[in-house]
């Protein structure tokens, strides 16, 4: 299998990308990996030089432009013809690699999705999914985290399909719990397309549908899915993202509280690390892109190294899991009206 | 001033809501506030025969119904008319007392605000306002954080007005800084619905807008009031509170992971009795209703004497502000389409 690597998107592009490349070629379980590298010519030369084993596994790809974050997207992905991310996505439209992956601008990304390898058949919108940890050592996919503002109660009935399949195939869940994020876990609370999408879910026969599920408990456990409108699911995501800087900020300073604290808190410092860590985005790689021809994973812009990494690796299972006749069947024999 | 206190609403009442009315008639700062107590007859006479030496200060009004947190809101407050919440919305309303305090259903609590106390003149929607801390030490204001769905812009133009004005008096802020909560930070980042606010917000004269801010910033002490949809202020707030719950819970799991971090979190148990004090609730007391003829104090569900104290405490620094003038003046001075 092939993934075809934007180098050049990201804070840290291209070393992070270049070093997150390295550690997935030299991890023993990704051996068929193929990487298909777009970007800056002596960035890819240096790199290819510098990792002559791995020449078999490589294919080069030197690209002469960069879509940047402060960009109108859809208009820099239509201007920038020959940049690293219109050239990854083109690659895998023409089948020469199957997954896409970059830490760059989402708005580029997600045109890049919609407008080259376009929506799947029957898709009115594809989500953006993002896995959290739950306390019960699981996982929960919430979706959509941020591809779509204003959606209508069909997009949440086709999220609830497609995040269902992930869950069962990438996770291993049988018959994933889908719950729909809302205000209130009453079937009553909600605002309008809360209260339509909440009947409609509970008319399909296809999903297990457990109810509306607030915010503060899409970590317990009790759910595999979380459905929900873009713009609300990108205010839980980082109203949490922010909760965790602001509390374990909120323990450093208290740690320094007095003397006993202090030496409390270096005694237990494994324990923050544990924690960190698995709070940390880094460990999780990236978001995949679920609905379009064609497997795109979308990697923090900040993302280091080790973050490319998982963000890699999570494109590679992906692929592995071969999800998109699995999402197609899901909503060609689920009649939705919009 | 008299505190109109709903005895019966919340999961621990009447208990717990006569336990933080005694801690405040004994607080020597609050001797002028005065409580009338709504609820029923035996728990108001057994309270006033324990002390005694407030009776000048209490004034007892029983009462035979109680709203339900399981009941239709709406349909609850027209029928049971001689319950503890609406009598003390028609004390108010009378002139009798000057703000509600209660613990009860919030559906109920909203619709008492409409019906009896009704909108301040001009006011398009109340709003549920909720005081969070600042890393920096100080403390940001979220409005609308859950009574209304669906809010058109010129909602969250008066939400502006109205968390200047709370901000100014209650928490002495000079000028404060106005946020758009949105998922992006750039002005084009949003849905139909924030990119409207936007513009109005920004072309005001009379607020210092300062542009959209996402959810994970809300606590960086940025801002001092962020506005936004009820749903999308609710899923925020409870998406805070559902981290924090998450992430102790980690750190606990953590500090049991070897004999070292055992020891590290028994020497920093100040530090964690500190941070999950900054973080409780309890004690911020509860959230105040802006925009209604009269006070609204909304405490937690699971108010405990602590809380409830609080809560009315809260609602002595809001009759003391002396807020409904102010609000009044700056309604009537801006022109809002809808």
């Amino acid at each position: 299998m092939k993934l075809a690597v934007d180098v050049m998107g990201g804070d840290h592009a291209p070393a992070a990308i270049l070093g997150g490349c390295k550690q997935l070629l030299e991890a023993p379980q990704f051996q068929d990996a193929e990487l298909v590298l777009f970007g800056d010519e002596q960035a890819l030369r240096t790199f290819a030089a510098e990792n002559p084993k791995f020449a078999s596994r490589i294919r080069l790809v030197p690209t002469t432009e960069v879509i940047g974050f402060d960009e109108s997207p859809t208009a820099a992905y239509k201007k920038k013809k020959d940049s690293s991310l219109v050239r990854a996505f083109e690659a895998v439209k023409a089948g020469e690699a199957d997954c896409v992956v970059s830490a760059g601008s989402t708005g580029a990304i997600l045109t890049g999705a919609t407008l080259t390898l376009r929506r799947q058949k029957g898709v009115k919108r594809p989500a953006i999914a993002t896995q959290m940890p739950t306390v019960t050592g699981g996982s929960v996919l919430l979706l959509d985290s941020g591809a779509n503002t204003d959606c209508k109660p069909g997009y949440l009935q086709q999220f609830a399909l497609m995040g269902k399949a992930y869950m069962e195939r990438v996770a291993h869940v049988e018959n994933p719990r889908i719950g729909l994020l809302s205000n209130g876990a009453e079937a009553e609370k909600g605002n309008m397309l809360t209260k339509e999408a909440h009947e409609r879910l509970a008319a399909m026969d296809n999903i297990r549908f457990v109810g509306n599920v607030e915010g503060r408990d899409m970590m317990n456990g009790d759910i595999d899915v979380l459905v929900c409108d873009g713009f609300d699911g990108n205010v839980l995501l980082k109203g949490f993202e922010g909760a965790a800087k602001v509390i374990l900020g909120f323990l450093k300073d208290a740690m320094y509280s007095s003397l006993r604290c202090k030496l409390g808190g270096l005694l237990a410092k494994p324990a923050f690390s544990i924690v960190k860590k698995k709070l940390d985005y880094k460990e999780y790689g990236g978001s995949p892109l679920l609905g379009v021809n064609g497997g795109v994973i979308k990697a923090h812009g900040s993302s280091d190294e080790k973050a490319i990494y998982n963000a890699l690796r999570q494109g590679y299972t992906w692929v592995a899991s071969d999800l998109i006749p699995l999402i197609g069947e899901a909503i060609a024999s689920t009649v939705i009206e919009d």
